[in-house]
């Protein structure tokens, strides 16, 4: 499957070493410019408070079916990590839409690469993509609270 | 940038026409066969009660970017839906994980078509993935109760 950039991420952030490992922890401001030819596409977009963004790692390459992340000392199994070295190199970030300017959303809560490829946007709506009372395996006592 | 599955998804739903919506709708149960060559990666996710499915929409040609949802009769952008015809048809799905043996989780709530490719498997953590009091936009009031 060829997967074609629809767009780019803009972020403070130039490489992993100043990303943040992830959004809860950003209040970073960023900019998502989507190329023109899909801009009808963003109708409505502006009602939704959140969104979801589908973007390429790409910095990353290859990858290891154990890893070590940054929460733990203890290797991890790949899939029960977010690590952004992956078979295929796609993040997923909820980022809060805070404005819409025709083709460019300004986003807060970003922690994607500055120059990401954008694949995809999606409506960040719980009844689709949250849910409640999960078990969080490794991570347990890890996060804070929120 | 090229994506290859890493694994394939049964479904009981066999085309668009039966799957539900979305999984929220969904008590259906689901095999997720990830290739023995990444089955390393899958350790530890036992842990986690939900995980995300990424996956290709195998099924869907092409893309309108305005759409009629199944939820409204109006047209909508197609960045403000879930619609599977989209300029990368990758869909993601929340769903339960309710079993693994070596390179096969059972999972609940799927609604991905049988036999969709499978991209990335990721763990649901609520303070990476999930936000609360959030705005729906189009779909305010049109969701029933969890």
């Amino acid at each position: 499957m060829i997967v074609k950039p629809i767009g780019v991420i803009s972020s403070p952030f130039k490489n992993r070493g100043t990303a943040p490992i992830q959004p809860f922890q950003s209040k970073a401001i960023g900019k998502v410019t989507v190329h023109k030819k899909y801009q009808k596409g963003l109708t409505d977009i502006d009602g939704f408070s959140h969104i979801i963004l589908l973007y390429q790692f790409h910095k990353s390459k290859g990858y290891d079916l154990l890893v070590r992340p940054y929460l733990d000392d203890k290797l991890k199994g790949l899939f029960a990590t977010r690590a952004p070295r992956r078979p295929n190199q796609i993040g997923m970030s909820v980022v809060e839409l805070i404005g819409r300017k025709d083709n460019v959303l300004t986003v807060k809560g970003i922690d994607a690469l500055d120059k990401s490829p954008l694949l995809d946007i999606k409506p960040f709506v719980p009844h689709f993509s949250a849910r409640k009372k999960v078990k969080i395996g490794w991570l347990k006592g890890k996060l804070p609270n929120k």
